[in-house]
């Protein structure tokens, strides 16, 4: 039976043996979602008679003999930063809901729609992704289906909730700076942050040029696998990682992110750690250098990067904007360019030595946040006895990697009882397959799975 | 005989031949620079214990039966930020001086060498690049050969006195907004400002990574063609340009550039145009969009990656600096992320739109200077009846064009009795071979030649 818990490959297969109708699944997404979304805030727009048309349509494939797609009837949603036809694309912002709808979907949702999935709506995040809570005073938080008085992380919260409440096995989010791997974090999900440049970025509403990703959040290593696959340009010559999946940790040299990422945040982010490298056998550690540099250089990026793309909008509809990201964006566009130019300077210099220590290991493990989720409007936090804020200091951890785009899984350490939390799986650029086959395997051991909330 | 109007082609191939040896060769050359340049001032160091040992070595691959190479005992001199085995990288600054010297010689260097060319000194610079005169407050200026009381042109002036003057038929020069074709034009030289990224700028002291490219000044097209070819990665996929020089204009659409291009100049600069495109028959005229707005652009990318460069000697040695380059440095140190990023983005959007020309045509003429060579010290002009700024509007036609990267080569149209002025012949990116075709035509129809000083 098809319901709240099931993954993305075990809703297509049901769909595509005939077991279940892709309008019956839909219509249960939908139900889900009418019934429990108002308290938790995951969809601004909820697409139900396209997704119903589109269910049709899949079921007729399936009634004509046809082939409906590796992922026919699977309903998933997406941030609302990417193009949806006919919405406006409100990337979190009052301002954006005056823009003209969409003429047409964004290359990844074409793609997925291709393979058959089920667009069922436009997900909350924090505006114009400058957030790490998933709140937001335009739509109201989304909120953590594990405790809904706790944030979902951000800036792709109602991806996180959307997906942990099981409303929808898929979601799509961004992740800039770590926010796809911050609701996966705390929602208690795999996600995936590709390769910089992997996955298209056509049709959706940018934030910083430099470092803005596209990627999944899901229920298992393998849907992530079958979402990344599905989204590769069918052009290109990416290879999909599903077929090698099964392949698990095997023959892999895994070591422990030390220095930087072994301090500085709460003892249940490094037990997750030391939970996942016990389990695949790592007793290496790496130092990645400069990390702290790393996290500084990403901030200047994003807010130079931010403010110049927001300026006309700062200048005329300040008063639209939530005043902290207002701020945030305002304070970009007054860095100089000296500044922002150091940062790319130091990126390159950084990248490069990383990519050594990547000549001796395959897989770098590191917390994925410093915390479980915190209570929605909290804003200091104490880490290591000093006390801090909360949104800025929770991607401590996944700034300094999304800075030279590495493929990264977030996967969710099992913590009966907890709040999930989740560890980052790091490879190289372009090694995809990697991170995933470890998730893969951390799955199989039983150590990371997604708990269904109550 | 080898002379100082003879060009590289003439030179290589009386070495080759055995009419006259490599080291006959140099130490002409040597004698030349020795009698004449102390009042030219193109030399910052003449290399002479260097130049005759590798023209020994040259003469004894002849005398072996050895190939001594294409530009066999072809005496060249580069601009002082090229890295010159056992010299400080001045890069006409007082700064540099204190710098170690070179552990090695710039790759393009090493690429000279190796096909058998004969370096003879480092030549003399506008500071940091940053000059469109061949002044230096340091190293006094560059002489322009036709008129030593005008400038020679910059920042590459030492390359352009050097090679108009004879002492060697070819010199590298680097182009950030002009830099090799304005010295072309007030000197009266061929000179090739390649594809960006093409040649390599590694051993090179920069000045803005965004827009530096490296290039030769030469007597004549075939020239500039065999000297690119020689420094092309020899392991790269860039195919030589000598092959095809002879096919001359042949079935190309040349088109002049109108709008940005026909106005702001003195009418010197449009009459060469004129002669040029009436030589290739050339009647069509194309609106290059936006070029004011390319050059705003390609001012703010220069004074910002320029001021981030320079930001600790900034600090730490502004009284070494010529006032002049120091305060554009400085405010290019304070210039927004802002301004910058917006000028990178203007320059994609400004690319694509180029790049829409180039589908209907295959060459573009435009001036290259608005006017001949200045006088030494000059500091305002009359331009279309308003007084400007002599030093910033010297490459007001050039800067739109390499904002892009274009490769363009400037051709010293002929003008019996009066002071040399260029052209420049424009194509896509990656097209060197139809601005050197364009140029060695426009050199066998008589239109173009360097013309030698008295």
């Amino acid at each position: 039976m098809i319901g709240r818990s099931s993954t993305v490959l075990e809703t297509a297969a049901a769909v595509r043996s005939g077991a279940v109708s892709a309008m019956d699944v839909t219509q249960a997404a939908l139900s889900r979602i009418a019934a429990d979304d108002p308290r938790l805030g995951a969809f601004t727009e909820v697409t139900s008679d396209r997704a119903l048309a589109q269910a049709a349509k899949v079921d007729a494939a399936m009634a004509g003999g046809g082939d409906p797609g590796p992922l026919a009837g699977v309903p998933f949603a997406v941030k609302n930063l990417f193009d949806v036809a006919g919405l406006p694309t409100l990337a979190g912002s009052k301002i954006n809901a005056d823009h003209p709808p969409a003429p047409s979907d964004a290359v990844l949702i074409r793609r997925l729609t291709q393979a058959g999935a089920v667009l069922v709506g436009a997900l909350n995040m924090g505006e114009y992704a400058y957030d790490f809570t998933g709140e937001n005073c335009h739509y109201g938080p989304s909120r953590n289906p594990h405790d809904p008085s706790r944030m979902s992380g951000g800036s792709s919260g109602g991806s996180g909730t959307a997906a942990a409440a099981g409303f929808v096995p898929l979601t799509l989010g961004s992740d800039t700076n770590g926010s796809i791997r911050v609701p996966s974090s705390f929602c208690g999900l795999f996600g995936l942050k590709p390769t910089f440049g992997r996955l298209s970025r056509e049709g959706t509403f940018p934030f910083c040029y430099s470092l803005d990703h596209l990627g999944p959040l899901a229920r298992s290593a393998a849907d992530l696998a079958a979402a990344y696959d599905a989204m590769l340009d069918p052009a290109g010559k990416d290879e999909p990682v599903t077929p090698g999946l099964g392949r698990g940790a095997d023959g892999l040299r895994i070591a422990v992110a030390g220095g930087y990422f072994a301090k500085g945040a709460l003892p249940e982010a490094f037990e997750a750690v030391a939970t996942v490298a016990a389990s695949l056998g790592a007793t290496e550690t790496v130092t990645i250098p400069e990390a702290a540099r790393a996290r500084a250089a990403a901030y200047v990026i994003t807010t130079a990067e931010g403010g110049n793309l927001h300026l006309e909008r700062l200048r005329t509809r300040a008063e639209d904007f939530d005043p902290a990201t207002r701020d945030r964006l305002l304070a970009g566009a007054m860095v100089p360019s000296s500044w922002y130019l150091q940062a790319q300077r130091f990126r390159r210099w950084y990248h490069d030595r990383v990519m050594e220590l990547f000549a001796n290991v395959d897989i770098i493990l590191a917390p994925a946040t410093p915390c479980t989720a915190p209570p929605i409007g909290q804003e200091t936090m104490v880490l290591d006895g000093v006390e801090m804020l909360v949104r800025p200091n929770i991607g401590i951890f996944t700034q300094p990697l999304s800075l030279i785009g590495l493929p990264i899984a977030a996967v969710p350490v099992q913590r009966p009882g907890g709040l999930p939390i989740g560890v980052q799986v790091i490879a190289a650029p372009g090694r995809e397959d990697l991170v995933l086959r470890v998730a893969a395997q951390l799955e199989l051991s039983g150590v990371c799975a997604a708990p269904v909330p109550n």
